[in-house]
């Protein structure tokens, strides 16, 4: 479904060559200060168009929020935001009409609705993102104020660590008409212990399938990760001071519910599936065909998944917060 | 909370060293051939003390279906299982009442609740799994019923992938009082395509979701996974064919919704926290101190998580094929 | 929670005196023809302004489609729509800024949120029902198909069931500055039997929640409903024939479940809460006050909840018959 | 669905002749002191058995706790109750394997489901609501903590309202192998003010849907009820006053929140229709027949009502407590 979260609930709207994309946040506190100033430049953030790295799909993306506030304050009543598509250049979208695009969601869309929205790869477009990202806005607002702090950062795209060598890997991946992916670590400093649930609502599993819902991730570590499958137990436990850790191999949450330390996400991203490089691929009518993706596609899509990935995380705290309200 | 599932749903209770636990489907399709038989060997694959390599802890386990069934099938009504708990020696755990064990969930517990069910890790116990696994023998046949199968396979312990090395990996970590981790693979074939929703209700979301749900799981991955960060997209697409794909990168997933092909899940897991050796930890007092966690632990959960992981993919797919029911 | 609903889930959005109100409908089936002129009509049905014994407040109330819809097709993607507000004399409630209306939700608000939007009722205001109304009409199309037909009527004002008479009532009402209430009985023909669950997702519970949601409804009866108390089981019992029933005293629902007899339900509304005549209240600083509550106002809102309610039994209705399609 | 709830969430199990029925509470704050000795009395008042106008089924229904106690308290993780089912003549059913009962859920159960465990209403029964019972007490426990507390009574039995009339009418039920209906009040003194939701978490529509989802209830009322559909607005509004309000007629609800008035909710309870007058119906082969319910049947199921119906408003109210815990 298009719903999200439990007690800080977002539904999502729109497509990428629809009028408009958004999203209504219900459970929001009252009385808290919101304006479009507060939305409007983490959507800057994830925008295309802001530099030869990016799509060239150039849109303002100017948020209006609908509803839910009232002299400038949260009153409690949902708050629907909407950003109106512009820059629709659909014709682009002609060839892939009829062509299954390889790594792409056409041909599962296709057989599950019998039907879709093919432009810009209709819901399946990346511009989904950005409701996630203005509520996101929201709840990163929200957590501040409690002294909840949260970053993302780019640790390797393509195999490289180095900023200028990653940068050298996009622009290496544009001229052979390529795209590369590439890993993103988000860190939340500052969470109070006890955040999550026992067994199906734990932190980390909330947070798994947060980000695994967001598109071209396709692994999801916390803390060590995958390295914990080759350690003993004895290097793996984190040790107990009088005031906390020795150190952070759990990335902050232990049996699911957090620890205090800070919680520590990895995620994989997949190298943009949309490019210009002739693949193999299958029409509508169930012939084998070639295709060249076209049109405006970002050559590495780890950029601009960084505020998303950081807007998943404050969603899910933000409803866990509120989650752990009602124990108290 | 304590349930998962939309459609499939199942709710589960009960701590290590309380009277049973158990488990409640509800919206289990009527007219399904179902008894104890159905369920009983799979819950024999996740007891302990079958082998020198797990936990000492015997009990028999024997499930007893309370209600859904009349007359051998399923009506519709809620089918609530339940093992009772017999072998509990809760004098055991008389240390661990007031220390915090490393790794383990007892502070996070205490935190939260401020109340702490310490013996064998009450509610945090893996003894918690056993409802999911009964849950999941009904999701297994109903989904078998439909050529859909699922198998769990150990790729890897403490770094090593022969199963002779694997085996020797964990005797070493007996005789040094310490535990290992690994990894573990499930993959469902026969799934049609169309499982899955967009945005977030993915397919791989829930199943990240369901995978780090598991106590000890500490990263997921789908299809290629992290391998996809050092890829480039050329590499990774899968290209279609008349009558599929000619490779499985993206283990299967398009866009959130299975594709037809082999689904494919890999999670990490971490070493078993509770170990002989000498840990430095906290009590509840706040004073640093010293801990042994004795008692019948398994110095390597991973043979035992398998049957365990097979479950919640069971779970995961039922769920799915009932919501897109709804579709048609 | 703004949200309806388990399969075909809709969530509203919007006060009387914000930039818009509005609905997404998440879980409409793809392949359905729908248009703004499937929705438009309905709209006009509840709007003001169309007779001197409704609010003079005049809005055209013009339905945008923003999302779900590609060619003309829902594509299984959310719907949303949007209303925008125009005509907002927010001047008119300056008085009521401070003072709680007697009988209106201005009271509950301040207590519960410590803000609220009193302008026209803010969130509260029967404006929200537009929502409500659009995504009943897509409902009300889908249903259409499956031969199911949803009929409301009148069937008193102030204790008077002729229609002329019901007229008078609430002419006099107007000219002495007071309101009126009245009964609606909604009908829903063709319905399958099979539709509801038994225990909490009982068709009767769901059908008295829906309608105890729609503002100004006091009392829900299904079938012979508060008649039944006075009654014989022989009297009350629907014999059955090899065809169906030879009375449905039961309103078409057994056991939580449709019989595939005619579902009829009646709502009890109050009288308009906001008139023209002095009452008592208090202020928002604890002074007992006079109030006249000014404006435009319906006299009595029950020909516009008769649309509302129609719609909420298309909702309800269609939801089931999602959920029913699971259980095939 | 057999869960109901979204904070203090409760899923119900077990059919009236299956190995047991009952329940699990999922959301139940930890720390508050629980033990069967809370449950057992609440259980006691709704048993059969218990005079000569209830049903003949004697069981003692000793309610067990499964789990989510330590040392005497609730530890936050689920609370599952169980109460086997002892004195089960199933042989009393034969006759009605084939014929579906007027009035009772046979009918629609087959419709529905094609299967149907016909012994004693299976789970339509009205043994499943032991675990209402038994949920409910465990609300009452806590609402009564925080100064709620919750009354129900009999306003009426077969139309009479003096004691000692109504049960003359049970009696002579019983004489003519007929069964009578009543109406049941249930008031909740000491809500805060806060409680519900706008839209459609009203507390009116939660309380309506909870009602209407007990077994025999057609209609519901909140405060005057269907009287307002005879009233003047300047009638039926509550003046304030600085310390509260000058009179109920709303029920304790305004805009669907509570007012911190008495909330008073009104139930119509239909007559048994398990009645041995001989009355027409159909089995399962299409024959129109002739059908005496014989058996162990409550003439007049209206004082077993009263305990159920205080158990749901208990239930809705700490709900809404546990949500309002998150708005503050």
């Amino acid at each position: 479904m298009n719903s999200f979260g439990r007690n800080f609930r977002i539904t999502s709207f729109g497509e990428s060559h629809g009028a408009a994309v958004g999203v209504i946040i219900d459970g929001c506190p009252a009385g808290m200060k919101l304006t479009v100033q507060d939305i409007q430049p983490l959507l800057d953030r994830r925008r295309p168009g802001t530099s030869l790295l990016t799509s060239l799909r150039n849109e303002m993306d100017q948020v209006e929020i609908l509803s839910g506030i009232f002299e400038g304050k949260t009153t409690g009543a949902p708050i629907a935001m909407m950003v109106r598509n512009e820059n629709q250049k659909s014709k682009d979208y002609a060839e892939i009409r009829e062509k299954f695009r390889p790594g792409h969601a056409d041909f599962t869309y296709q057989e599950k609705y019998g039907i879709r929205d093919h432009r810009g790869g209709g819901r399946s477009s990346g511009r989904e993102t950005l409701g996630r990202v203005a509520a996101g806005a929201v709840a990163i607002k929200y957590l501040s104020a409690q002294s909840i702090t949260i970053t993302g950062k780019i640790l390797a795209v393509h195999g490289k660590t180095d900023p200028d060598e990653m940068q050298q890997e996009i622009l290496s991946a544009v001229d052979a008409g390529d795209s590369v992916g590439g890993v993103v670590e988000i860190t939340a400093r500052g969470c109070p212990p006890g955040l999550g649930d026992p067994v199906f609502g734990k932190l980390d599993a909330l947070l798994a399938g947060a980000m695994m819902g967001i598109g071209a991730v396709k692994g999801v570590e916390i803390g060590d990760g995958f390295a914990v499958s080759g350690k003993f137990g004895s290097e793996n436990n984190d040790p107990m001071t009088r005031d906390g850790f020795l150190s952070n191999h759990a990335g902050g949450i232990l049996g699911g519910i957090s620890s205090g330390q800070d919680v520590v996400v990895r995620i994989a991203v997949k190298p943009t599936p949309s490019i210009a490089k002739i693949q193999q691929t299958r029409d509508i009518h169930g012939n084998v065909v070639e295709i060249s993706v076209g049109g405006r596609h970002d050559p590495c899509i780890v950029p601009r998944i960084v505020p998303v990935a950081e807007a998943m995380l404050a969603l899910v705290l933000m409803d866990c917060m509120l989650e752990q309200a009602k124990r108290r």
